[in-house]
């Protein structure tokens, strides 16, 4: 599997990729699923992948070949959108060439992909590219996107990230968000690619390949952890035995009873009359 | 969709359920997902369940209807182990009344449970039964299961939960994993049954329903996100321009270049050569 995780800020873009892969749990490799597309000054594309490896390296190849004298590439796309939608012909090209066989054997046709940078004087863009070759762009509502591995990573981002977060922040953020991936998923894992795009640059000018030596990454997975567990113990137990206390977690507002099976064959004298906790908490909490 | 967390500590046990059900996203409805069997001074039983809802009903009605005089039920279980087999016993009994006919419509039979309590003077146990009708149960390692929407909230509970972790830790641990679930995934919703279990109580003494109005969750959910923001600004940003400083993201150890494509039909000369910003990064931070 893999984690990638992109945004698209007010003062540029964030990109942050695993490089693990794996076919069973016997077969783990390392595959970088980033490329980038430069052109100092013209543009500056990148591309993550996510999903079956042949397929994603299959379009990778596809858009490097195109280079026909005329032909349309990423390279002499006018904008972002239309190099997306090249790449979105990519992904159809080589369905086309592949999904039969595939099909054939059983094995989906599964390749999903982030895009995103600059060309020329156009603001930077961010798309996600689905298997079918249609895309979707990064908005201010929701200035991100996953692929792979994403759910243990997105609390963090969903809390965090904001078009107006700087780029610094971002990829701090990206970094947690893949700690957390790390930590509870075995298929994801080091080194990281992490490349950070100032708006305007039309260059790559922040690029960090990230490995388990790395002091800035070793000390996020220390002190993010350990603030955590701080964090969480400051915060308040819950307090059952007072329902008319402020934050009780037994208000009288609302009957505290489960749901309950009942001893079907018992005699109905031996089950209990339902308890309701927050009438009489002191009762119930002898224990 | 579900999310249903459950803890085996050294003092007892907890059990966090939501209660969204939904058929596609335009069929969402309430329905309870802990059932409690309880015969007070004898046996405190919990079940949560997720996957299909017509499953996971037929089951607690086959575990509700083992009555037959002499017949194995949850009630007259001699430990925890053997309640638990007669859990998956009433799983297999709903699959061969009810899996060929889904099977012929296409529908997975799909139902995973969390199972766990005390039975008399024998330790507080916790076990998570497959669809298969097998189970698994919690050690001291992992002392923990989940079911339904797991990811979004696995990485709290790997952080914080350890076999000595007090009840009220769990408790407030649980919720605040299902905080993270709630915000990123809108198949799961309040309100949330909360029931957490003293070792040697034999009944149920702490149970919470707990819906959005309920301050102390209120107050979890605003202080955990607002804390984790600060601990979030508190971490340095990523320092780039230095790689001789110890925790720079950029140490000259590693060659920090992304992969790149190459633009096949550009003459080569227009591409500059590689940069290795470890070895000149003032250069490549110009913007």
């Amino acid at each position: 599997m893999t984690y990638c995780v992109a945004a698209r800020l007010d003062s540029g873009l964030v990109f942050l990729a695993d490089s693990r892969t794996n076919a069973g749990v016997d077969q783990i490799s390392v595959f970088r699923k980033m490329t980038v597309f430069e052109r100092p000054g013209d543009r500056v594309m990148v591309l993550m992948s996510s999903g079956n490896l042949a397929v994603s390296q299959a379009v990778l190849n596809a858009l490097a070949r195109q280079h026909d004298e005329g032909g349309e590439t990423v390279w002499n796309a006018p904008d972002m959108f239309e190099a997306t939608r090249r790449v979105g012909a990519a992904v159809r090209d080589v369905y086309h060439r592949e999904a039969p066989a595939l099909r054939e054997q059983g094995v989906d046709f599964n390749v999903n992909l982030i895009f995103g940078g600059q060309i020329g004087a156009e603001r930077c863009r961010l798309f996600q590219v689905y298997s079918a070759g249609n895309f979707i762009e990064a908005g201010q509502e929701c200035p991100y996107f996953q692929i792979g591995e994403a759910k243990y990573g997105k609390p963090i981002l969903d809390r965090v990230l904001r078009p107006d977060t700087s780029l610094d922040e971002a990829a701090k953020c990206a970094l947690i968000s893949m700690d957390s991936t790390l930590r509870s998923n075995i298929s994801v894992g080091l080194p990281l690619d992490l490349l950070v795009y100032d708006t305007h640059a039309l260059r790559v000018t922040h690029f960090a390949s990230i490995d388990e030596h790395n002091e800035y990454f070793r000390m996020i997975r220390g002190t993010w952890g350990e603030r955590l567990r701080q964090v969480f113990a400051e915060i308040p137990d819950p307090l059952w035995t007072n329902p008319d206390a402020p934050d009780s977690l037994v208000p009288p507002s609302r009957v505290h009873q489960p749901l309950r099976a009942e001893p079907v064959d018992a005699p109905m004298a031996s089950y209990p009359a339902p308890q309701v906790l927050a009438e009489d908490p002191g009762k119930d909490q002898a224990s």
